[in-house]
């Protein structure tokens, strides 16, 4: 029901393979959208890369990533606000859809929660304005709860709405991400009121049992447990008309053949999505 | 602020003691109150093992475990309920505060989380009526999301007090986990609403990185990132007066000698909450 002209590859589910090699794969899959990696991108250089993906005529969902706003030394969030505003830059150069925000666990010596959260809405308050004169959308993405104390603090998609309604729609919305947000009981409610602040929609699914390294329980869509259908069908309803960017991190789909890789993710969105 | 004579060491946390020498271990280290497992009292026996907690004066404060409710197959289903029925009885014999539920992942074969949360809907209400002729209170308790899939679908503390909700106070209420809902910007006002509803207080610590078995990534309280002194105010201010369970699942800690392990844990109950 998303429909294939609606498909983006997200670079990481190739993780091998660098910008120019990553965009050739899509064209070559007929799909027309890439997800890109900051990375990835200063590797081949950002005009070379904006480029590249023009060249081919495709789109940009995303880019990957900002964020990591939690930090207790000035210095060092002087630091991460500063590489925020290069992603930005980067963002508008590549007219990514969004760029997607993994905003920080818990700051350093501390157990506070609500600590972290109030640092990241204050950074966040400060790119808004940068992302406004850019035309960029900061996409605040929610992560499973087991990453909360290193990686995200938002761990409700729920957390990530309340945050991005502090501020104006043209500058802030959320990402939402099957594989992060599948087992709230209150999802459909928090995409209801995510209306017309979805700025990016990720897929992978759910996969048993969990690999040691829980980054990379991630698998194929429909390999594991995730209702992919219903949660798609609740972010369309509630105004999304962007991009549904397949990203799974998987130490064996990274193993696999690009090409099969990239085979396997159009046939299993055609035939659950399509 | 709780204080040791709150403090109950659950038998999971010196996972290789039998029910005679786990309540030895806590008679030795002026422990008042232990948890108990449902295979251990079997293996000593239903009579023997309330004898033994007698005899050395300890509280029973909870029996683990009840639950897995979630099945397609009928037979299952009520073979689960026969068995619940029977904790049921274990746990008045035991005089325990609670019997916990562990209420189980998604039914197989399905990708519906609302179904299962029907389906532990509708087997507490089958067991509320026996659970109160036997003066027993169920403990409903949420799992950490990352074992959504396959243990329990109850992910956050609010929708076992949904759950709990539903029921008579004196038959269901529910059991705060530390471990498992520590990360929830909702903490707070789920603890509030869960008032007079919670029946058993669980601690261990959230450390990192996650081990291979993410079952077991828990630690002496202190050794990781949960504000437990924030959390357990919050639980004693919502009414609870029933024991602080120390339950910890650490191959490092079921490697060390239980002499060490109830001292550290006595310990660190001191100076944590002391």
């Amino acid at each position: 029901m998303i429909g294939l002209s609606r498909l983006s590859l997200n670079q990481a589910t190739v993780r091998h393979l660098p910008v120019a090699q990553a965009v050739d794969l899509c064209a070559r899959h007929e799909i027309p959208a890439i997800g890109l990696w900051r990375d990835r991108v200063a590797e081949l250089g950002l005009a070379e890369s904006a480029a590249a993906v023009r060249a081919a005529g495709l789109a940009v969902s995303s880019l990957c990533r900002g964020g990591f706003f939690t930090h207790a030394d000035p210095d060092a969030r002087a630091a991460a606000l500063a590489d925020n505003r290069a992603a930005i830059a980067e963002a508008a150069e590549l007219q990514a859809g969004a760029l997607i925000l993994v905003s920080g666990g818990l700051v350093p010596g501390s157990r506070d929660t609500a600590l972290a959260r109030r640092m990241i809405a204050d950074a966040i308050a400060e790119l808004v304005p940068v992302a406004q004169r850019r035309g960029v959308r900061l996409g605040i993405e929610a992560l499973h709860p087991m990453f909360c104390a290193d990686r995200c603090v938002l761990s409700r998609l729920g957390d990530a709405v309340d945050l991005a309604l502090l501020f104006p729609a043209d500058a802030a919305g959320v990402v939402v991400d099957t594989y992060h947000v599948w087992w709230d009981s209150g999802l459909p409610a928090e995409i209801a009121r995510a209306r017309d602040r979805i700025v990016g929609y990720q897929l992978s699914d759910w996969i048993l049992p969990l690999p040691a390294d829980t980054l990379l329980g991630r698998g194929h869509l429909g390999d594991g447990v995730i209702d992919l259908g219903s949660i798609s069908a609740q972010v369309l309803a509630a105004g999304y008309r962007g991009y549904a960017e397949v990203e799974i991190f998987s130490q064996e789909i990274w193993d696999a053949p690009p090409d099969d890789t990239a085979a396997t993710v159009r046939k299993r969105f055609t035939e659950l999505l399509g």
